[in-house]
């Protein structure tokens, strides 16, 4: 096997240009053409001009037409260009539909490799000085989308954090599932959305108070943090329970209890 | 609030200095002290050789005497430097230990900004070619620690894909927790040492055969992937069962069906 043509896919991170890891950077630096999705900055455009800069977004639920357009797309390329990136927001490895491309190129027998990203959940929780995991309490995480291939909506209590991707439509019903689920009514939420952006934007909820989180977050990608890492970092015995853990500004400006 | 003094908590991926962020590499090269763990490649020296570095890693299970002691070092070092980075592997908001560490700053009133990193099993997923998440088969992804707080040993079977993180010690135990969580013996489990890093060493294996796995991986930071993240991307429909999805030349290499 040669060591072209390939493909390398490199995770964005959910956010800002600058959440994007130097391996990344280094490999867009040296790009002929960059395949990229609609939700990626534009400034990342600045780190490889010299490169062709294809729009293969989609928006909204999963198009198998538009997939095969963009599987068709890497191969034409990578079997005439040296230098072939795949930009895709976050980590392709969740939630990022990178299964489907692996094996149209693995098809056409063209070699890849996978920078990893910055996965929403990590952007949120680094946002609102919120970790995933506590001790004691939060020993596991669940990634997950709430809505189910037929659309509808599952959600689920088996770890200790649930992270849901791309829940902004249906807080609701999310609320809702989430209830039926078995979460006590006061369970800590936190919505988040544009997470790793400067217009970052996070509210602190009950759950049965997160319907209420909808109009905030209209219209924005979202990622809602659910159970033991959603709770507010305090000064523990030291201080009072009305202290929160001081945030950077945009954090802290975002941040809205309801 | 002012903006200082305060502290950087920077996630430096589980690997290589190049799987930092741009942002975490930024923050670096403006430090005056960082405190750092064991793991932490020591390539990312060269980022900040203006700072002093301060080694404060501690090996195996947690002991709170440590943390005390780093605990204190960051509230020192925060009130007489305006640039203190607290380097971490992986994320920190992943099994990182960061809830304790924003404690101690938010008692002492101390302003924190998180940097996330990439976590070691979006480096391992990268690294082997198998996202985490696959359509239909794959919706949900648990990361979790097989260790109790009581060093005894759990597992589960939740989520369509669950990654146990510093698994390494006891392969054998783990394998024979997740079957009796219901994972059928055949369920492919994939075993990756020093994610994302150029010596990477992955290994694939049916759960009834995990326990093979300690030798070719013992004394390395080791994920363990199950389930539908752990299965190798094939060219479908196109090609033979045989084939694999290429891979670059370290995973290549390291593969090792078993």
């Amino acid at each position: 096997m040669t060591a072209s043509p390939r493909v390398v896919f490199i995770g964005a991170g959910p956010g800002a240009a600058d959440l994007i890891t130097l391996r990344g950077a280094r490999h867009l630096a040296a790009a002929e053409v960059v395949l990229h999705d609609a939700l990626t900055d534009p400034a990342l455009r600045a780190m490889a001009p010299q490169a062709r800069w294809v729009d293969v977004g989609k928006r909204g639920f999963c198009a198998s037409t538009a997939q095969a357009r963009i599987d068709a797309l890497l191969v034409r390329f990578a079997r005439t260009q040296c230098h072939v990136v795949r930009l895709k927001g976050g980590d392709p490895s969740v939630f990022g539909r990178l299964e489907e491309e692996l094996q149209a190129l693995a098809a056409a027998g063209i070699a890849c490799e996978v920078v990893p990203g910055i996965t929403a959940a990590s952007a949120a929780a680094a946002d609102t000085l919120r970790p995933l995991t506590r001790r004691g309490s939060g020993r596991s995480v669940s990634l997950s989308t709430a809505m189910t291939a037929d659309l509808g909506m599952q959600a689920a209590r088996h770890a200790d954090t649930e992270v849901y991707y791309m829940a902004g439509r249906q807080l609701g019903l999310l609320g809702r599932r989430l209830l039926g689920a078995g979460w006590p009514q006061d369970t800590p939420v936190c919505v988040v959305s544009h997470a790793g952006w400067p217009d970052m934007l996070a509210s602190s909820h009950a759950l049965n108070g997160l319907a209420e989180a909808a109009m905030q977050h209209a219209g924005r990608p979202t990622v809602v943090t659910v159970g033991a890492g959603a709770r507010a970092v305090t000064g523990g015995a030291r201080s009072s329970a009305q202290t929160v853990a001081p945030m950077r500004r945009a954090a802290f400006q975002g941040i809205a209890a309801t």
